[in-house]
């Protein structure tokens, strides 16, 4: 017997306790200084190193062992979604990102802008990433000449940042199960799109009619652009719906997030946006003038996992040291539980996401403080071991008092 | 939706990073020595030691905490295969450990050579533990003599070692739930061969009507031999077939193991027997000599559990001694990944395979070590966390660079 709602059953309607979860993107690292201390070792984090001598500590595997979770599986994991059970493609996370509102049934994918040489042949797989602004001429012009040919189906097509282009297809049985058409390399034609072989279901088919309807199109209306005059197309997703994380945990939940992706990840499972903020100042200063409008609030911070990818340590470590100054402003509006974590380790020694496990803090009056530092060494060391991401939403709701008693 | 194989979805084709298993049968202990040490602790293993140093240290529950595992469920846990999912049977395991091609549908099962008295009462379950010689003489006997009445199903008998004798049925529906004939006793007769009650099943019916023909036929064979006349029957085992190693993990496996139950579990699941090693020093030879043919090597060594099992504390400090010699051997071979753990634990305090987690090394460039030592102490603190064994192949995979990000 499965139980893949559980804990949901045991949530205590109406009661009144405050989560605040500040996801440190790629906070987990590894050994990379002379004294062999990972970057959040490293870092000089004083006010985290308090809040961590008033919690609960602990390391999380954000999927499973020796699995490196994409940022959508990793997130969905933290907001207490299995992430096995509840997949999510990189086109519905993009449409969702870009604050599309999507419907059960859609197909989202992303499209690249291109450029193709005379033969058809791909010169530059991102179009020499056009700006934002020259991006949506294009998006506009595709509007405006595309006409699809099937009458049951309509697109919509919004531009998401330089040369990425989100396309949705609604209407009809749509699948999922086609080829990219990108090559992933320059001097070779686009694909065609094509639906899996053996036995391709007749959804994924009439995604296949369509899309190939609205690429044939594209070319005929972009072919005298001079740089973005080709779309390369992927991470096909169908959307399939969540249960939301209010019907789910009674949580009413926003986010606050300076980039696109971790609110489409947020808006998947029905939290609200507060806004586009264009510094994590301002993502902070979202949380202080919401605070008492929200049951949850999840805080995102890219920086670490992006210096993780450029494999700078040190960078990375600063990073670090820059969160760990919003602490005392998310203390003072007494959330009464406070989780800090990463979706999962990006060591700057590796410069890519890992399988690492990732440390863990839950901070609220009912902590089993072990250590006065927030590190790998003191986290493995602590009170929660080392848990699967997806328990992390039952330890916070139950350090909230949000959750019942399981059984007489 | 379950996804019982995972992390095969991930594995990276065509990857290059070559693993070590070692396993060091039943290494897990209890506290032995005057120092409350285990036998592990004790033993002085400098060359582990260092490995373990620059290793990420965990524990593991081969099956689930509580449980102990038998050999065959144990290292099908290694191998990354749910022993929950993945059962097979004493039988099974016994003619893939002599060699024999096992066919899905095949029944197998083990028989003991035993003494019966004139009224057909067990003298000696082991017939005084014949030599292979004398085994195989009466195995020949039973060759040349028996016919089954069923035209459906063949029969084919291998000696395997001293009293240990292997029988395959082949052909027809043959079930496998019926009793043994094994009373596990002696001063009373074999049990007549019956299916399980309430509702047997018709496919183990027929088992129950061909075993108890080659029963009747054997000891009418048999009845003059002064001291193996008799045979009990035990471990029945349909073989269902598994999903091959190299079909999963993109790995071409190879077992290198001095006995051959090691061998059969191992070639359950596709890996290449590279001999048939007298001793353990053999073996650690056949990995030096074949280890740039494959992918992943698996060592099995089996002393540290037949001291356990002994109740031989010291014997088993011993044997682990001895394999910590080999480890500059294993290491110049410089393969990406070590592991080095147990299928379970057997401490030498209760004289038999125990539920206790099992110490775990990985060691790899990407390990986070945490300790100068391998021992219960150091892995209980280590950043692996205690993690079920099925997920130590995915870290395996995940160190050896051989497995793709999760989503996006």
């Amino acid at each position: 017997m499965t139980l893949p709602t559980f804990p949901d059953s045991l949530v205590q309607r109406g009661a009144d306790g405050r989560i605040l979860l500040l996801v440190l993107d790629g906070v987990g690292g590894l050994p990379g200084d002379e004294q062999g201390r990972t970057e959040l070792e490293a870092a000089r984090t004083p006010n985290l190193d308090q809040l961590a001598a008033e919690s609960s500590l602990g390391m999380h595997h954000p999927v499973a062992p020796g699995v490196t979770p994409g940022s959508g599986p990793g997130h969905l994991s933290l907001f207490g979604y299995d992430p096995l059970v509840h997949q999510v493609g990189r086109g519905a996370l993009s449409a969702l990102g870009v604050g599309f509102e999507l419907l059960p049934g859609d197909l989202a994918l992303r499209l690249n802008l291109a450029t193709l040489d005379e033969e058809g042949r791909i010169v530059d797989r991102r179009a020499g990433r056009p700006s934002d602004e020259d991006a949506l001429r294009i998006v506009r012009r595709l509007r405006d000449g595309v006409r699809l040919r099937s009458e049951r189906t309509e697109f919509f097509l919004l531009p998401e940042k330089e040369h990425r282009v989100v396309l949705i297809f609604r209407g009809g049985r749509l699948g999922e199960k086609l080829r990219e058409t990108d090559p992933q390399e320059v001097g070779v034609p686009p694909r065609t799109p094509k639906a899996f072989r053996p036995d391709p279901d007749p959804a994924s088919e009439t995604t296949v009619r369509v899309l190939r309807d609205f690429l044939e199109q594209a070319r005929e209306i972009l072919k005298e652009e001079p740089v973005m005059n080709g779309l390369l197309a992927r991470g096909y997703a169908r959307y399939e719906g969540f249960p939301s994380f209010e019907d789910r945990f009674g949580l009413r939940g926003a986010v606050h997030a300076r980039y696109p992706m971790y609110r489409g990840v947020a808006r998947l499972v029905g939290m609200e946006v507060t806004g586009a903020p264009s510094t994590d100042e301002e993502a902070v200063g979202l949380v202080e003038r919401h605070f008492g409008e929200y049951d949850f609030h999840f805080l995102h911070y890219k920086a670490p996992d992006a210096r993780g990818e450029d494999g700078d340590f040190e960078g990375k470590v600063k990073a670090l040291e820059a969160a760990d100054a919003w602490i005392p402003r998310l203390r003072a509006l007494e959330p009464d539980v406070i989780v800090v974590t990463g979706d999962h380790s990006t060591p700057a020694t590796m410069k890519i996401h890992s399988w690492h496990a990732v440390p863990l803090l839950i901070h609220s009056r009912w902590a089993r403080p072990t250590a006065g530092a927030f590190g790998e060494g003191t986290c493995r060391g602590g009170d929660l071991g080392t848990i699967e991401g997806r328990h992390i939403m039952s330890l916070a709701l139950a350090h909230a008092g949000r959750l019942r008693k399981f059984g007489a």
